[in-house]
């Protein structure tokens, strides 16, 4: 799992950042990637990864203001076009659905694939599967304005094959169930629990991708103990009356949130190009006053997310 | 007037070319910059060039092809954001204005301009000044395209002032007239013909931008005479009836196009990604066996439109 930003910039596209998109890479997990946002020329941007349009398999809207969707129709077009065929889904703000479907009629196109639409309503689970939940929730933009929080589930303990062999278990395919936490009877006549011969569970990881938004107490619920936030920073310290009245954040409130609510990594984007090269530093030395393990990203960052370590007896040092 | 090429690939934006978008710069005749379709990161490519989104004031559309439009909704956000404030005209087939104004509604852009729509209805004249002409006609395409045709009115001749003088007449408003044609009467008793110390007339120059089609006889009446004809390329020698039933045109039917129709310069553009560096080269060396005066433009590309010399008597050598 690793977020890769392919539009990290506020507004308009500039020399050095581009609108707002943001990769979630979930090819080990899934083999999918997740785009959060889709700026124009975010397809242009991708041309520039390793990343396939046809690995997308879904995308979210966080708000509809123009440098968070103006590249949505072509992108959809060049995944048609490169053989993309496997459907696809859209969540986002009421409004979504009408914006591509005028935009693919006007224009003629006709994908090679189903999209499926997913107007949120209201907040709460968006998505679930075996592996992951997806959270929306409204934010306070000067447009409606979601974040959202991608939950993966806990990765099951390992089966302890040595722990097995020491209590003398044969191996076959009864260490299959045991694998699963069953309870299962040997031919010699012992009763075996699974669950005293796993690891401990991994727990799954936590990321909070939000919108443009001011501080609001949805953005705590988004965030709350997350292994990654990434979180605008329209503003810097000392704008925070000029962030409210423009519906955006500065990079010491997403700072004050990171640590307020346990968050282990932050990650500031959507960064106006008034900063340019050092000014984007002092952003982030600004921020690590408060919240040490902060970065700005750049277009093209890929910052992998960890899992947190386990810490078992006898692992600890 | 000179063109600058912002976009000459064919479908989807690859890493040398991107998505259809043509400017004919005409800051010395009048201040301002016309662009011919307006692909996904039009305005991207135009923050690499010395262009001012501001000073556009026309904007042609040749057809509703994502490649030739969906940059549209993004350049004109950017041109309201970076201060543009006079009016825009939007000339183009039935159907831009709802892509335009549905994009500007979901995103709820509100822009600093009045933008005018003109879908064209019919061929003919959609535009004119004391200055241009531009005409319209339907090409064939497997949607509704057209082509245009920008008439540049003759430049009158210069007064020869020398002539003047030869002939005695003294300086005055009186020159104010004779550089206007009219007759006047001297103090002297004389009268003078104003037409009879002018130089020739400069004709005026002649562009015409095709959108994408197969060969069609309005081809030529947009064609006829033109010092410059962008023309597209989509295929190469030998390849036309794959061109006919995809409905574009190979180079060398542009050629023959350019010779049949005494064209001055042909440049050709929308260019495959099936065709880069040397096989590029290729399709400017085949047609250029039709029609010399061809060149296969490229991204950033400027070229100049150069008046016609004129012969006058003892300027030929
Ligand atoms: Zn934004
Ligand atoms: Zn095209």
């Amino acid at each position: 799992m690793e977020i890769e930003f392919l539009g990290t910039g506020a507004g308009s596209p500039g020399k050095f950042r581009n609108v707002s998109s943001t990769a979630l890479r979930l090819l080990d997990e899934r083999n999918s990637v997740w785009l959060f946002d889709v700026g124009e020329a975010t397809q242009h941007q991708i041309l520039r990864t390793t990343l396939k349009p046809r690995k997308i398999d879904k995308i979210f809207i966080t708000h509809l203001h123009g440098d968070h969707i103006f590249g949505l129709p072509g992108l959809l077009s060049s995944r048609s076009f490169q053989g993309g065929n496997s459907a696809l889904t859209i969540y986002g703000p009421k409004g979504i659905r009408d914006f591509v479907e005028v935009s693919m009629r006007v224009s003629e196109t006709k994908l090679s694939y189903k999209i499926h639409y997913q107007e949120i309503a209201a907040d709460g689970l968006v998505f679930e599967d075996d592996k992951f939940q997806v959270y929306a929730q409204h934010l306070d933009h000067k447009i409606e304005c979601f974040g959202y929080r991608v939950v993966e589930k806990d990765h099951p303990g390992e089966l302890q094959v040595d722990k097995l062999r020491e209590a003398k278990i044969p191996s076959g395919p009864v260490y299959g169930k045991l694998k699963l936490g069953e309870t299962v009877t040997l031919p010699d006549g012992r009763t075996i629990n699974g669950q005293d011969f796993l690891g401990p569970a991994q727990p799954g990881r936590i990321v909070a991708l939000l919108g443009d938004t001011r501080q609001t107490k949805n953005a705590e619920r988004l965030a709350k103990d997350a292994d990654v936030l990434v979180h605008e920073s329209t503003f810097a310290k000392g704008e925070s009356k000029l962030a409210r009245s423009y519906y955006h954040s500065t990079n010491i409130q997403a700072a004050e949130l990171a640590k307020r609510m346990h968050v282990k990594m932050l990650l500031l984007n959507h960064i106006s190009a008034r900063y340019t090269g050092k000014m984007a530093q002092d952003l982030q030395h600004q921020a690590r006053e408060i919240f040490h393990n902060t970065r700005v990203v750049k277009d093209f960052d890929e910052v992998d997310v960890p899992f947190q370590k386990l810490t078992t007896k006898g692992d600890e040092q």
